[in-house]
């Protein structure tokens, strides 16, 4: 690495403290994710994780694309799963333009930088989820978000292209900080012996009450089932639970179905 | 032109009374034209003016990567010189990451943006000038503007694509106009059959899941069992819960508990 090799990774490594991830859902093309890439590193940003990309890992025309942020490139993650490429972060933003038929906290983009700032300053991992070129991210996906982040454009002709929508994402949680100012977000006042629960934790108790559910008999319409499971996850999602909740809400579930098991 | 057509092109011109002219310096590929007029349509820009395009006009390219911005592409206008394509301007803005050894007024997005706003409303024409992709704009160019745009970037990796460039100087004017009709803080979007729960709602489930949990022993322990109420109330009460999912809720607490009673 040469000296100004090493005085630009030093840069990003400054301004990538606290910076969310950007996880990628089944991007269609390696020149996207290049220019992804790119525009992340632009604004200080080097947390990439890949879901699926339908062209595999590595890729040239990535590389081509990226025009030098190779380093973003070359510490990319791969995952099977959304669930799998976002267990570890506590707030994580959906990227969507369309209204889907959910109850969610929706953000413009200074709001998401300023919520993205306050978290990090939090010391909570956060991230923003985008979807693939065609289609956007699917229902299931935007569930398992925090909140949508949605950038206001020209409602005649809002298709942004994916690197677009990065960039405009990062640039505000960039300008957020070079502004120097954190904004005080909606502060969540929690006791000091716990934490946000992490969405490998939030997916734990999801399943383990689909699961009763199930086995109740509450899902059993297999047509709704699927928009049933995303309204609960949506609005326990909402209630930004913390680790401890997360267990009390189980032992809850454990509970109420007790009985039943032990009587059965 | 189709009705679709018609109230796209309508909702343009809406905006674009008073939007900044784009102004593309000897640009050099005709994809990077195309990835500007997409960008410009995102952000309500319709007037493209173009020095000197390196591969001619016009350009098959240009066309394939605007997604179907292509009337800004069908109205561009071609210039031989600088001076020629801002000859009808009144305010012109210079956008340049290089500092440049001239004394010159430097605004960033947000100051820029209320610039151009104020000069619109003052019935201005205003423009935004960049130059080509691999020098940018030269110190002739630069001179010629009233000030110099400047968008802060990762110091170590501030290189931005064309189209991105005019994307983020065109979102800054963009937002700025539209921050009147966004929501600054967070929107709860939620489906139109429904509505927020009220405190009589809210209070019958929460009472509804403490009778439940005391009949199967979860708050059997008297000491704890005020602050484990208050607890899952504030979590409960933290989701902003639609009277739809109040109801879901209450369903699901007696769907759980049900086969207990059924078998005991």
């Amino acid at each position: 690495m040469s000296g100004t090799d090493r005085s630009r990774a030093d840069a990003a490594d400054a301004l990538a403290r606290g910076a969310p991830a950007v996880v990628l859902v089944a991007p269609q093309l390696g020149e996207n994710i290049g220019m992804v890439a790119r525009a992340m590193l632009n604004c200080g940003l080097t947390d990439l994780r890949l879901v699926r990309p339908r062209e595999g890992w590595p890729n040239d025309k990535a590389v081509a694309a990226a025009s030098g942020a190779d380093r973003v490139l070359d510490a990319a993650r791969l995952y099977g799963s959304t669930e799998a490429a976002i267990a570890d972060l506590t707030y994580v933003l959906a990227t969507t333009a369309r209204p889907r038929y959910m109850t969610k906290e929706v953000l413009g983009p200074p709001a998401a930088a300023a919520a993205l700032r306050a978290r990090a300053a939090a010391g909570e991992p956060c991230g923003l989820l985008f979807g693939p070129e065609a289609m956007g991210l699917d229902n299931d996906d935007v569930a398992l978000a925090s909140a949508v982040l949605t950038v206001p454009l020209n409602p005649g002709f809002s298709s942004l292209n994916l690197g677009m929508a990065v960039l405009l994402t990062g640039y505000a949680w960039y300008a957020a900080g070079a502004a120097g100012d954190v904004a005080a977000a909606a502060d969540l006042i929690m006791p000091e012996q716990t934490r946000p629960a992490n969405q490998g934790e939030l997916l734990g108790l999801y399943q383990h009450l689909e699961a009763e559910l199930d086995s109740c008999g509450f899902l059993r319409n297999l047509q709704s089932r699927p928009s049933m499971v995303r309204n609960l996850r949506n609005l326990f999602g909402r209630a930004r639970l913390t680790e401890q909740e997360v267990r009390t809400l189980r032992g809850v579930i454990t509970c109420l179905v007790e009985g039943r098991r032990k009587r059965s």
